[in-house]
């Protein structure tokens, strides 16, 4: 068995994984992102406390940690976007520090757009797939590289961070202190805002998430259809460059906003075929994942048992899957 | 020895490369590049037969081409974007054809960015590099990827095309089909054409080409300084999208634009900074090329006797230059 951490900026989730890649056991807490270091940290051993006491984590050999970016895997160490007291926070020596841990096991530690990819790598719609991008669409938008076979997980852990390569080099300024970003366009939370500053209105009573807009968008609401619009093309402009820098047969999309389902995949498709122009991208797969939100825990458990299978204590820039 | 050909939208060069990666007899036609497809080959041919009658040429035991992509190195063919007539060309048959070829030298396709990278990281700027970007911005903008140490070229060796990325997604239509192509903002050939739309006039009895643009800006001629500039911003969103997309800590850029030196280096620069947001990015470093107009050619080089030494008859996705 495999054990698993999810660190993201709604939700904190921990399992445990077993050799097939079905999650036996789950904990959660939500994030307390605005909290102060220690207080998102207490919500991690909150969720550890209550793996740890499970009988199956008797079994448990290793322990990966999927987090929100930018990671340092090689120091164990993560600065997540939407967690500001967490800079540089030695998450990985923390984690360590849990007295639940099996003697001599040390997490390994990936971004979570390596770890998502890792997941539908290993057992998801990439399965098998020599060169493919995986992308996480929910609060932020986030991604992996399976290249040549094998996760490319880059010299520090961060590679696939396509939410904030620019796809509009003039556009509005991004909280990274880039512009254009994709984030800004096609993240759940751009879409919901975008959408409201077109004069669009959640149905009353519900929320203004990315899942109402997509619900008034499949009602035909003019305004919804063009935030969605906008943002596959978004994310049309970065697939398209992915596949055009490195060559992909495939690109994998998960996260809440993949499940808007055609009002997103419909135009993505179309904006997709106008942006990978190029012959060697013609033939690129836009697929939604398979493993919907245990792919960030179901990936940590990979990777890190294919690091100790590699005989590495951190991931190895290039990762296998094969487990 | 090597030999080698470089294959251009405006030349077509070749060489017998030494194995310290010296140029040690070289050749070289006009490409004819909107003549028949036969008429292309010609001018092959007849760089082909100079070389293959020099004294040194009864040392070489490998040819590599370098082709303006895209290419298909699986195929053998090309259809070079500025070669209009030459459409799934089977150039690695036609040149298997000369009677100058040593028996059972099979040629190695590989396309011109692959090739440029190949020559940097052999013997140029690049050497000894883990990840890093090489980029060509002349005519056009190409470019080829070092990943984990080895050449990534790809599936079917178009990999690292980084001119026909969008930086600017509601951008001008680009020939390829897409839209807001780094060339259409980059590229010598779009410098002298914007610059040209701006008001700018060469000096007297020069050509409107990149170069005399680049002579303009050294004067401080604020059009030629705003057009360059422009090209700095395209060239810098593309490089911090592949940073942010694979992790690279170097990017090299050669061509007939990177001789322009501070005019395109310090405002491309200062443009990194600014795209190149995410902390694991920061560390990136923009150098010039060493090799030169015959980068191409030491690459191809490079590169077929990488694929001998492989065992392979065609590149491998992964290719190593520890020649």
């Amino acid at each position: 068995m495999y054990g698993a951490l999810d660190i993201g900026g709604t939700k904190i989730a921990g399992a445990v994984v077993d050799e097939e890649g079905h999650v036996l056991v789950r904990a959660e807490r939500p994030t307390p992102a605005l909290g102060a270091a220690s207080t998102v940290m207490a919500a991690v051993t909150g969720v550890l406390d209550e793996l740890t006491a499970h009988p199956s984590w008797s079994s448990v050999s290793c322990l990966g940690i999927g987090s929100a970016g930018p990671v340092d895997t090689g120091a164990g160490r993560v600065s997540p976007v939407n967690i500001p007291a967490w800079r540089d926070f030695p998450l990985v020596d923390q984690v360590a520090a849990h007295p639940g841990l099996p003697d001599g096991v040390r997490p390994v530690l990936i971004g979570d757009g390596v770890a998502m990819t890792a997941a539908e790598h290993w057992t998801g719609a990439a399965r098998g797939a020599e060169n493919a991008l995986c992308m996480v669409v929910s609060t932020g938008v986030g991604g992996g590289l399976v290249l040549n076979g094998r996760l490319h997980t880059g010299t520090t852990g961060n590679a696939g961070h396509i939410g904030h390569i620019s796809v509009d080099l003039d556009g509005e300024p991004c909280p990274c202190g880039s512009r254009g970003c994709v984030e800004l366009l096609a993240s759940g939370t751009a879409i919901a805002r975008r959408a409201l500053a077109a004069g669009w209105l959640p149905p009353s009573g519900s929320a203004p998430t990315a899942a109402s807009v997509a619900a008034s968008a499949q009602e035909g609401n003019p305004a919804a259809l063009a935030v969605f619009d906008r943002a596959a093309q978004a994310l049309a402009a970065s697939i398209a460059a992915t596949a055009t820098l490195v060559e992909i047969d495939q690109v994998v999309i998960g996260g809440g906003v993949a499940h808007s389902g055609d009002v997103l995949f419909a135009p993505l498709r179309r904006h997709v075929k106008t942006y990978a122009a190029l012959g060697f991208t013609h033939h690129l797969v836009v697929t939604p994942s398979r493993l919907a939100a245990d792919a960030g825990l179901i990936g940590a458990a990979a990777a890190a048992a294919a690091t100790l299978r590699a005989g590495a204590s951190t991931p190895p820039e290039l990762l296998s899957t094969a487990l």
